[in-house]
């Protein structure tokens, strides 16, 4: 329905303007516009409020409302929304929740729903090679850690510590100060760093070739299937049997011709 | 015409000597060398305008002229360069001017101008997964100078800078200096950091994925057209027809031989 | 059998706790948790060595039980686990023998062990491009080692420092400190460090477009193979071979006709 | 023949000894070792010399010899190690002549030749993506002198520097430095590295995709053609023939029996 677009394109925008908002808040305004924002800040938790209600009416079955994790996700944020807060440490909180409003943009917009819901389809099919690659970092950060953490107890105190420090290391970030320090100490550190870096980069290609193929195999199969459903092109299954359909006629006829 | 291909030869030279001139200028030079050069950028200037006038005559229909972008840039080019300036403010642009000359080089090789279009031609396509991003730019901003700004006003100080400094965690830059700095306060913080840094490393894989399976698909079908174009070969479907019309001869035949 | 998947999952379920063990002693611990951990781990050789020996029983074959790598690596690991070390040098290794258990998840799990062959299987191809890059990489050592050791013998003092600080800048890491430091005695020695950026670079793209077109062809091989099979799809051949015993059908009733 | 591998495998032996011997005399050595590193060194020359000499002696033509670009390579270094060198500044050109002996050992072992000629042929192909980039870097390059050589010199003197400093800015290396320095002069200097690092990098991933589009489709032409090779498969145009030759059978019957 025309209304149903234009009443999407209205939440929409509160929402931008919830998002805009946020921004504006992050630099120093004088008291006046402050008080404008806080006021237009409660105009949109009252919105999306009522935008709730009236969905929560539009749906036929009350109680799938609540199976729907956008709808509870929206709930939520609007009833932290609501509450008054006064202390400090949970108007950051608060702040917060009105950041995860601009999530609610992903929900609105069907193309963007999609996009996350391809993204997270991705995700098992990786699920081995993730793994491969915690149990590599996990080795690495117990060795690093057993040898190192009297070196620089910031870099490689303990097993969490020295995972950071190893993922820091796979993004090349200023990697070969933390070996330039070991190797005084341990010169054939190298060895740590370099097959570590190999492993993972090795691991992580692989994902990524992993990733790939599938997106190009499904690809290929939705445009095989497409263009086999547009052309109405036969298989050569049914040419075969077009071709034996007329070894029959023939036969067919050789035996009537016979009887004559 | 042969007059033609000369004539762009001609262009692509001063437009190469235009670059060099620019290139030039950014070394020190005796007076003499400047003043050769001062000369020798009229004369660019000179030339550009007339070849701009060649082409207007050439043109048929003189409205269609200003229609064309890349012709309107060159005119602007000349116009602006023809402006005499002694503002040392308005030198700089006149200096820009003559750089973005360079940028004729694009509109006068048909290769280039392709280049350019088929990188224009991906961009929409990529619509939706730059929005995602910058939705994931724009939380992780938000987040990042609400909690962060009080650390380091530099690099979280408001919204916009926070993006900026984020952007620098994408590219790997020194982000561990920016996260060390923050873990110090927070020391969880690093899951600010590192969630970023998946989500927006798995939307960019996203985007060229995409992309790439565009491009191939593109080619596949290019390619498939072209086989079939080129070879003569028939679809499945005219195999089928063939066949059927072999099956209809051989009726044909049957029927005449029972009337006989 | 099912007992024997039970039996798996304890497995798995003790070396994850024996990789916890590992993680935990890390952090610094009351001697009471301490000694907790020495029997937990007495306790793990116990439990592995017992599993080994389940497996040796369960093996027809004896001897074959050795052949098998995984194997051979399980039993050495129990072995050196069960020296009793008092000297602190092989404490050391003591610790690092535990690390490697963890290991034992791949040779568990039979998707890690599938992922690490396929792994393995990529290598020999890659033979000649690696080869290649370790020419490209030695002459640059030879080259660079040859006029920069006496500008920074840390960095270029003899030719395995030199392949190391190569290797840094083909990781971009800090590469234009090692790059402005060598300018300033040689100019010009930009051109040494921007060909090998190129040259590497080019090989390493090589390497990947390599291994992604062998993995597209073998999916493309097995996706095509599984297609014919499930659809039991004629050949072209096929169809040409039932076109031909057609004709044969016709002219056989020919020579029979013309008897008649 | 055997003899010729034989003989291969001994060029290859000498080269790698050739190599050793570069990478050993960049660490300090007894006066001992050096003296027979010399000797060793001209046992290599005069083992080269013998082998160009048998090869020309071998070659038919002897003009055709001084055409393959390989031969004249391994000529020269020849005759350049032959020349007596005193001068110290001549002295590392020797080095540098022996060093190279070592890309010997691609003109010898054919696979890596092949690699060589597929990286040089992917060269041309590039060739306007080259131009493009080149394009870009200049326009930034010129602009980055204009108005930030006043910032830092070292960085955006002239067009050249200012070249060099956008490469690491497209590496990543420190470009934030090199931004905030410019950000304290020019507030909105922020644009200009943004828009060089997605302008650039857009540019690059056109190149990649590029040559991954040329490198599987040659794949991929190869692959069918090897198909339809192997397997005696008709094609489609094959097949449309022996049907259409059926029809013309059954025609050529009911002509006959028409007349009977």
């Amino acid at each position: 329905m025309r209304s149903n677009k234009a009443f999407e394109l209205l939440v929409i925008s509160v929402i931008i303007i919830s998002a805009l908002l946020i921004g504006v808040k992050t630099y120093p305004m004088p008291p006046l516009v402050e008080r404008t924002i806080v006021i237009l800040d409660w105009g949109i938790t009252f919105f999306f409020m009522m935008e709730i209600f009236v969905r929560f009416l539009g749906e036929p079955e009350k109680k799938r409302f609540f199976h729907n994790g956008w709808n509870i996700f929206d709930t939520l944020i609007v009833v932290v929304s609501l509450i008054p807060i006064q202390d400090s440490e949970l108007a950051l909180i608060g702040r917060l929740v009105r950041i995860f409003r601009v999530l609610r943009m992903v929900s609105i917009i069907p193309e963007l729903r999609t996009l996350l819901n391809s993204l997270m389809a991705a995700m098992p099919q990786l699920g081995y090679v993730l793994l491969m690659m915690f149990i590599i970092f996990y080795i690495y950060a117990a060795v690093g850690s057993t040898f190192f953490a009297s070196i620089n107890p910031d870099l490689w105190g303990d097993i969490a510590i020295s995972m950071l420090t190893l993922f820091r290391v796979m993004t090349f970030e200023d990697w070969t100060d933390v070996m330039y320090e070991t190797m005084a100490v341990y010169p054939f550190s190298w060895v740590f760093y370099l097959s570590f870096i190999f492993l993972s980069a090795f691991a992580f290609l692989n994902m990524i070739i992993g990733i790939v193929v599938n997106v190009l195999e499904e690809e290929h199969q939705k445009q095989a299937f497409e263009e086999a459903q547009a052309a109405g092109e036969p298989t050569l299954v049914e040419l075969r049997e077009e071709i034996r359909a007329l070894g029959r006629l023939i036969e067919a006829r050789q035996k009537v011709q016979q009887k004559v």
